[in-house]
């Protein structure tokens, strides 16, 4: 076996779900023992920084059921399957802040817990917005909030957006601004 | 109901593995309607950005199964049951890197994917880096690689570094320093 390779042996889907399908996998290490690896799959997510003329982030707030608790987050959900991830980034602008964009730019990509969780979020930058009218999902309550660039980065610096995406769309883009200052 | 609020009416434990417990409950939402949550409940991890005297970051760099690729990501682990998370930082920084740390801050936490997983990651700064030798566990492989700081951020802004709890603890830090400048 390869330096830093794991190859599977076979599997069993343990459960499958709605969003999430989480198999439970033996393995071949690269000293040629076993073990076992947990694995959710899941189809893939898409945020947006959007950013206002006035230099704002948009923000849903909404109650985060696995944590108890609301938070603010960036704009963001689930790939449909087989959806392209810029389409769906769009989708989710209109959905959820009934908000379309000029410009819209990829910023990256992020493993949220790539230990056990294949999901991969890309995120993208959105500009030259234009306001409608929100068309949420049946089960999804959610308030959209502006928030201005800075005070949005210094909310990540205490630790007041827990959220993944919205820490590192918010910090990226704060380190490309103050490169190109 | 409450605005922004969803309470547990019931539920299932669908699979309880060694790292992941999965459950799907029935929840009220705001409007009196009711949805399923599928959940992902996970113990909380603890990640450590450890800076050497030449401005290098520690990374580990390790296969990851359910991205079946090698990734480079700063040393993490698993909180224990019961664990204080900064003693399970030094834990987890002296068994991949063999490394004890004169100076261990608090950085921030994330939540690496709230519409789904509880889990909660802490983010720890480490400095005044002695080196000894690793201690893995036995189905654990991974190398330890020095990365200059600077470089780091550009593998971030370059999306060379996927891995969520790398990417928010390298830019926070460099936005950290950029306002000290």
């Amino acid at each position: 076996m390869a330096h830093l390779n794991e190859i599977k042996l076979d599997g069993e889907v343990v459960f499958q779900g709605k969003i999430l399908r989480v198999e439970r996998d033996r393995v071949k290490l690269e000293d040629d023992t076993e073990a076992f690896r947990e694995v959710v799959r899941h189809s893939g997510g898409v945020c947006v920084l959007a950013v206002t003329e006035q230099d704002e982030i948009l923000f849903v707030k909404q109650f985060r059921y696995p944590h108890a608790q609301v938070t603010m987050e960036i704009p963001a959900g689930k790939l449909e399957y087989g959806e392209n991830p810029e389409e769906c980034g769009k989708r989710e602008l209109l959905e959820e802040c009934g908000c379309t964009a000029e410009k819209f730019a990829y910023m990256g990509k992020l493993f949220p817990t790539p230990a056990y969780d294949s999901e991969v979020i890309r995120i993208y930058l959105a500009e030259g917005l234009h306001f409608g009218n929100q068309s949420l999902d049946e089960d999804e309550f959610l308030d959209v909030e502006k928030i201005p660039f800075e005070r949005a980065v210094e909310m990540v610096l205490h630790d007041e957006i827990p959220d993944s995406k919205s820490q590192i769309a918010i910090l990226k883009y704060a380190v490309i601004r103050q490169n190109q200052a």
